[in-house]
C-alpha cells in the first residue's frame, strides 16, 4: 500500500535504499525517492505525475514494476470502455463526443487511443496531436496514445497496465480506442467491461464486415454516420448476425444509430453503456471474464519474465545472437534448441 | 535426419520406445512408429499425410516436436509469399489466379489462408469450404486455412511451423494470405519473402486506408478491382506514401495494377514478385530479416515451453488457477506473484 502520510513512516525504507548515504545523501535521488515522490504527486491529482508514471509502465523502466505493484490495489474501480470499428468508421469523433458528453456528467475520465505504428519507425502513425480538437484543453479528459508496436510483454498488456495506472489515477469511464480485429484488438476488448463496435452504413460489402469477427465482440453496435444511406440494411444485417450468436450471459447486444459529428445519438448511447454495464456486472458470467483477464494478465506478465531470466542465465555473454544466427541459417533446429534451454530449469 | 531406409536402421527406436514389447509388439503401434510411418508417406509426397502432421504441430501434439525437428532441416527452399489487405480487397480471387500462374509454369504450391476466429467458438469464420471454387480439385494446390485463435504459442508460431511442414514438402511457393493489419499479421508478414498488399480503388478515404500501417509492410502494391473509378488517384496516394519511406535495402515497391476476377495483370504480378524475391534475396539486409525471423521464432518457442515448464513445476496441483482468481478479486497483484515465481527459478 502507498502510505499516504510523509515522514517517520519512510524514513526505514528511505535509509535501507541509500546504501551510498553521507553527507550529500538528501541531494542524490535514489530510483525508490523518486517513485515515492512520484506516487505521492500522481495520489494527489498531478497530471504530469501521471504522464511520467505512464511512460516509466510503458517503457518498463525498472521502478515501473514496484509503481504498479502500488497501484493495482487503487485499481478496479473504472468503467472500462472498449470502443473499436474499421479505419474509417468514425471512432475519434465519437470518442471525442462520448467523453463530452461524460464530462457534461461531471466525470473525470481517460482515453487510451491505440494506434498502428509504422514498422519502419516503431512509433505511432497518428500521435496524440490529431486528438487535441476537442479534449485537448480540458484537464478533465485525459488522452494518452499507445503505439501497436515495441511492448515487450505485448500491446495488451501494456494496455492492461496503463488502464491500471488510470483507474488508480481515479479516471472513469477509461475508454480504449482500437482499430481493426486483429488478436491483439481483441485481447484488449477482454480487458473492457463494456464493448462498443462501431459500424457504418455501406462500408463496403456488409457480408465482408460481418466475416471479419468484428461482429462478435461487441456488447453494443453503433451504427455511425447514420445520415448516410443504408442504415436499414446495415441495421438488418447486424441484427440478422447477431440473432445467430447466443450469449451465455444473456445480454443481447442493442444497436444505436449516431451522427458523431453533429452529436446525434450520443445521449443514447452514454444511457445504452449505463445499462448493459449495469447488466454485465450482476451477470454470473462476469466472474469468468474477469478470472479470463486475470489470466490473460498473469501469463504474459509470466512468459515476458521468464524469457528474460532464462536468457540472462543462459546466454550471460550475450550467446543468444549465435544460435540465432546458426538457426536462420539453418545449422541448428530452433525446437532442439528450446529442449536444451528447458533441460537446463530447475526450480527452488 | 529422417531414415529414408526403414528395417535395420530403425531398429534401436523401435526396441527403446517398445518398453510394453512382447510378443504381440509388432501390433502395438506406439508414437514413434507412427511418426516415422508418417514421415516416411509424407517425404514420398501423400497430401493426407502432409495434412495429418500439419494438424499434429498446429495442435502441438506430443510428437509435433520430433517431427518438426526432423523437417526443419529439410525446409528453407520454397518462396514464401504473403498476401494481405482489407477484407473487400479480393484477396481470396486473386490469390486463387496467382495459384493457376504458378500451375501453369508447373509449381507444385501451396496456400495458407489465416481465417478471422470467432471469439464465441474459437473456430475459423471462412474455413477451407470456401476457398474449393478454382484450385480445390487440382492436387498441385494444396490449400489450408488457420484460425486466427487458438494457438498455443500464438498465431505467427503457428504459421512459421506450418509453412515449415509445407516447404520440407517441396510446396513452392507457399502463400499465406491474411486479413487485416494487427500485430499478428505484421509478424506472419516477417515470414514472408515477398509481401504484397492489396488495395482497391476508392476504400473509403485514401487515408484512411494509408494511415492504418499497411501501407509499410509491403514490397509489392496490388491495386485490385482496377477497373473500377479511383484508380489513378489511388496509385497517386500509394507512390506519395511510399516516397515518403526510406527502404534499407534499395527495392522501390512497384503497383501492379489487377482485375483478378478476369486474370487481368496477373502474369506481370507474378513476374513482379519473381523480380521482388531475386532483388531482396541478394540485397544484404536479406542476412538481416533471415535472422530477425529466426529470433522470433526462437523466442516465441520458448516462452510458450518456458510457460508451461514453469507453470507444472511451481503449480503441480492446478494452483495456478487460485492464483488466478485471486488476482481477479485484487487480493494479490499479479506483478508480486511474477516475482515470487522468478525467485524459484535456478538453472543447471
Amino acid at each position: 500500500m502507498y502510505r499516504n502520510a510523509p515522514g517517520a513512516e519512510r524514513e526505514p525504507d528511505r535509509a535501507k535504499h541509500q546504501v551510498n548515504g553521507g553527507p550529500d545523501a538528501n541531494k542524490i535521488r535514489t530510483p525508490v525517492e523518486m517513485t515515492d515522490e512520484l506516487l505521492e504527486r500522481f495520489f494527489k491529482g498531478d497530471t504530469r505525475a501521471l504522464s511520467r508514471i505512464i511512460t516509466r509502465v510503458e517503457n518498463r523502466t525498472p521502478d515501473s514494476l514496484s509503481l504498479l505493484q502500488e497501484l493495482f490495489a487503487h485499481s478496479g474501480k473504472a468503467q472500462i470502455l472498449g470502443i473499436t470499428g474499421s479505419p474509417g468508421a468514425g471512432k475519434s469523433t465519437l470518442v471525442d463526443r462520448l467523453a463530452q458528453a461524460y464530462r457534461q456528467r461531471g466525470n473525470m475520465l481517460a482515453i487510451v487511443a491505440i494506434d498502428p505504428s509504422s514498422p519502419f519507425t516503431g512509433g505511432a502513425i497518428l500521435g496524440d496531436r490529431i486528438r487535441m480538437q476537442t479534449q485537448g484543453i480540458d484537464p478533465g479528459v485525459y488522452i494518452r496514445s499507445m503505439a501497436t508496436r515495441g511492448h515487450l510483454g505485448g500491446l495488451a498488456t501494456a494496455t492492461a497496465d496503463v488502464v491500471t495506472v488510470l483507474d488508480a489515477a481515479g479516471k472513469n469511464p477509461i475508454m480504449v480506442e482500437t482499430v481493426g480485429v486483429g488478436q491483439d484488438e481483441i485481447d484488449i476488448v477482454k480487458l473492457a467491461d463494456v464493448s462498443v463496435v462501431v459500424l457504418v452504413p455501406g462500408m463496403g460489402d456488409d457480408v465482408q464486415a460481418l466475416k471479419a469477427g468484428i461482429m462478435e465482440i461487441g456488447d453494443i453496435f453503433v451504427i455511425n454516420k447514420c445520415d448516410r444511406p443504408g442504415v436499414d440494411k446495415m441495421e438488418r444485417a447486424v441484427l440478422a448476425t447477431l440473432s445467430l450468436a447466443h450469449r451465455a450471459d444473456g445480454w443481447e447486444p442493442p444497436v444505436v444509430k449516431t451522427v458523431a459529428t453533429e452529436g446525434r445519438g450520443i445521449d443514447e448511447l452514454v444511457e445504452t453503456i449505463g445499462r448493459c454495464y449495469s447488466f454485465l456486472q450482476n451477470s454470473p458470467s462476469r466472474v469468468q471474464k474477469k478470472q479470463e483477464a486475470a489470466r490473460q494478465r498473469l501469463v504474459t506478465l509470466l512468459e515476458e519474465r521468464l524469457l528474460k531470466t532464462t536468457v540472462q542465465h543462459v546466454f550471460p555473454n550475450g550467446e543468444f545472437n549465435n544460435v540465432v544466427g546458426q538457426i536462420a541459417d539453418r545449422k541448428q533446429d530452433p525446437y532442439s534448441i528450446v529442449d536444451a534451454i528447458i533441460q537446463k530449469l530447475r526450480f527452488k
